[in-house]
């Protein structure tokens, strides 16, 4: 068995070379590439991919999981043979059934798409863009039906990034949510608004980033297997256990992504850089799934980054690295300001309350565009038309409504959005758990410690990397399910003292 | 044919496509890559190269090159389709007499090798990396046995980067030359030394990068399709046509490698950025020899930018650069400085005069090496006596010593040096006939203009990638053979106006 296990081995750390290589085109490809290498960039990720996933289809792999199912079955659940052969079994399933050829073709359309997107999106032309959204949603239907017998069309898109998540289970604790934020909304609509204008002073925004790389540091992401560099649309890969990178953008005259979009990121590196090195290169290596990511990132950076006790000990350490430009700005005062309640029309510059109402347009028009309900022409009109009924207001061009984000334009239509707001429910569960074990966190965040915190989910969430599924790591971490109990009471106490409810 | 032909180009994209993936990871690893991502990052280069390797050796190309040969000899030769098939054939005869366990195992000997020379050369310890150098002899004596029927044992290696070059050829070569240049350093030696320490005030090295960015541009070198960035040891690397990327470094306190080393590397550029965007992901993409390539970047580096004409034009625009640090140094006093000529140890910082000298001592011994008229265990002493009697010094120190470059720990011995005087050579004859066919540029480069000889070298060099090998295309462009005579002239002449001799 042991020597079937080390072809297993060998040959899955040929997919994840292949995948990390894929990564590191990937990351050049945001940040440093030239502009013109795009079109053979784009051809040569796709073929890395399929390669990969030629490799790990193979039906060798089959083979050898077939021989060792047993005796994974005879570890303990949680080893990482056990885990290395459940996991890999129930991959394995999912991707034989979408053929390479599917891949390889999507794979040069996604980033043909996202090259195309990128220029078209600050000329607000959705005419250039529609073609190429109608070919990814045919894809995206398309992929649907490698899954035969699902019960929705959506399911084999949530389950991809989010192993046992069902579209009836995301549209029953959205719905709940949806009604919870639009009277939290409304409530705080009635208030006096908060000022915040001071955040649009001059702040320039390599400072801004020094200041978060000092954070990062002090949260605990390790820079000697890490780098920060910026980018147009912020993301954190992995290229191997040794390299987690991160990315950020920021704006001279805004106090925001620079300092915000950087600590998100920093919370989905910690996840990476904290996982086990022995699951390096393995369908282990990575966090668990999107929402569990996210519910990491969200957690740094708004239940941490954007709390009265982080403040505390950073809003001296953030006015030394802009003199003078907030000496009549008061702590309470930027507290309120950066928690800001306010519809608006961008995503990622939400604040808690909003941001899952933006998240649940998104996910609601996916799926109806995958049901049929929708087409990708009738999509502006719809995007439009959501945001006012949830949010009250109304994008005035493309560029800020329905060509926002580059999901649609990169990836399949589908599956991509849901994690972010199951992520802020996983992160209110599970820092409701975390304090439950140590209340003292609470008090040395307002030291700038972090070190028990990072402990904590290192020790109980990112060493295991994909060892258990959401489900499985939800219930080892709250002892029950998935529910938004826990965020509905964060917001309600957070905001309710902001705007005195 | 036409489906055959169809097959071989895919397949060779798809070799290709590896290559340039491999590039992207190479350029990381020496730019921008956190340092515990090293151990993985090897692997995975180790792992795409094999890859290509296999892909190209794979006998479906054999045959697929069997079945066009004739179709390939009826057409015109100077055709790209004509050229793919007689130049892949030429390159599938040599890879598939190199096992590929030689390559897998060669490989991990010289990555060893590397990081022990490299922590070794500090400690000045040569006995540590004696016996690996041994190891590397055998197995470079061994390389040459896959190619049975040579002339002389080296001669596989020098046609390995230089198509075509023999062992004879460079020895007849390199020896006339040597005669010329040690005549010339003992006259220049008799002569008042140039005074060149102004050189070494403060010039912030991101200045330098910012007027060598400006004059790669006025070169001709494309920042669409390229970038600058900083490294250990400069490079030029081809990732696909639309991506070609320099490297360089600088010294604040130097005003040297900032400035030449990015000229140097510039002319590569320029060289893979006219090829023929046509032949890109085929063995026809790149320049066609080490010699070749080598005959663009010192072109560019020196007879261009240690020209007296250049600096004409670029003296004041470089003064801009460092207001107030040069104001009491005259463009005639700069101009000598910057071509000193003085024997020194170090192959890479040497002028104009003396390179040729380092190259042809590392070049002398590899053969002897090879030939097994010298041990291993003699070679320090060989490499100092050769210093002394060539150059007139002697290494104080292994370090600066036989432990200099890396080229030894890292590759296989022979063949790995002759491209650089090569390429010096083939400049100075290769500038005759641009010089004779347009006697204009002479005054254009004091105007900074470089348009004209940019476009005969891309017309006449560059677009063809490697559709001609060396011998070839210095038949097309000089009607002739490798001639020392034109290097000869020049150094003459430019060193006896700067001498008086």
């Amino acid at each position: 068995m042991q020597e079937k296990l080390d072809e297993l081995k060998h040959r899955l750390r040929e997919v994840y070379d292949l995948h990390g290589a894929a990564a590191v085109l990937n990351w050049d490809q945001s940040t440093y590439m030239p502009k013109r290498s795009a079109p053979i960039r784009a051809r040569r990720l796709a073929y890395l991919q399929t390669l990969a996933q030629e490799k790990f289809t193979d039906p060798a792999i089959g083979k050898l999981l077939d021989d060792l199912q047993a005796y994974g079955e005879s570890l303990p659940y949680e080893s990482d043979d056990a885990s290395l052969i459940r996991v890999t079994r129930r991959e394995y399933e999912k991707q034989i059934k979408v053929p390479t050829t599917f891949t390889a073709e999507f794979g040069e359309h996604a980033a043909n798409s996202f090259s195309i997107w990128a220029a078209a999106r600050p000329e607000n032309d959705f005419a250039t863009v529609q073609p190429l959204l109608e070919k990814t949603l045919d894809y995206s239907r398309q992929y649907s039906e490698f899954f035969p017998g699902y019960d929705h069309i959506a399911d084999p898109h949530i389950d991809r990034g989010n192993h046992g998540i069902t579209t009836a289970l995301v549209r029953e604790l959205f719905g709940a949510l949806r009604d919870e934020l639009i009277k939290l909304l409304n409530a705080i609509k009635t208030q006096e608004q908060v000022e915040d204008s001071f955040l649009y002073r001059h702040f320039p925004k390599a400072q801004q980033y020094a200041f978060a790389r000092e954070v990062a540091q002090q949260f605990g992401y390790d820079f000697e297997r890490g780098r920060l560099d910026e980018t147009h649309h912020p993301f954190e890969t992995r290229l191997n256990w040794g390299d987690v990178r991160i990315t950020t953008r920021g704006d001279d005259h805004h106090l925001g992504d620079g300092v915000f979009a950087t600590m998100h990121e920093t919370g989905h590196g910690l996840y990476e850089q904290g996982t086990h090195p022995d699951l390096d290169s393995s369908p282990l290596q990575s966090g668990t799934s999107s929402a569990v990511h996210e519910s990491q990132s969200r957690l740094w950076e708004n239940r941490i980054g954007r709390s009265r006790g982080f403040w505390e000990h950073y809003y001296p350490v953030l006015k030394d690295y802009f003199p003078g430009v907030l000496d009549d700005v008061s702590v309470d005062a930027f507290y309120r300001a950066i928690n800001k309640v306010e519809p608006s029309l961008i995503r990622v510059k939400a604040d808690e309350v909003t941001y899952n109402l933006h998240i649940m347009i998104r996910s609601e028009l996916s799926i109806e565009l995958l049901e049929g309900d929708l087409s990708i022409k009738e999509l502006p009109d719809a995007w439009n038309a959501r945001y006012e009924r949830y949010l009250g207001v109304t994008p005035p061009d493309y560029s800020d409504g329905v060509m926002q984000d580059v999901h649609w334009y990169a990836m399949l239509i589908g599956g991509t959005f849901e994690g972010y707001t199951l992520g802020n429910i996983l992160g209110a569960q599970y820092y409701e758990a975390v304090l439950a074990a140590h209340p003292e966190i609470t008090d040395e965040i307002t030291r700038g410690q972090f070190g028990t915190l990072h402990n904590w989910l290192k020790t109980n969430i990112y060493q295991h990397g994909s060892k258990f599924d959401t489900a499985e790591l939800t219930e080892r971490l709250t002892g029950g399910g998935i529910s938004i109990e826990p965020l509905v009471r964060y917001l309600h106490t957070k905001f309710g003292d902001i705007y005195q409810l």
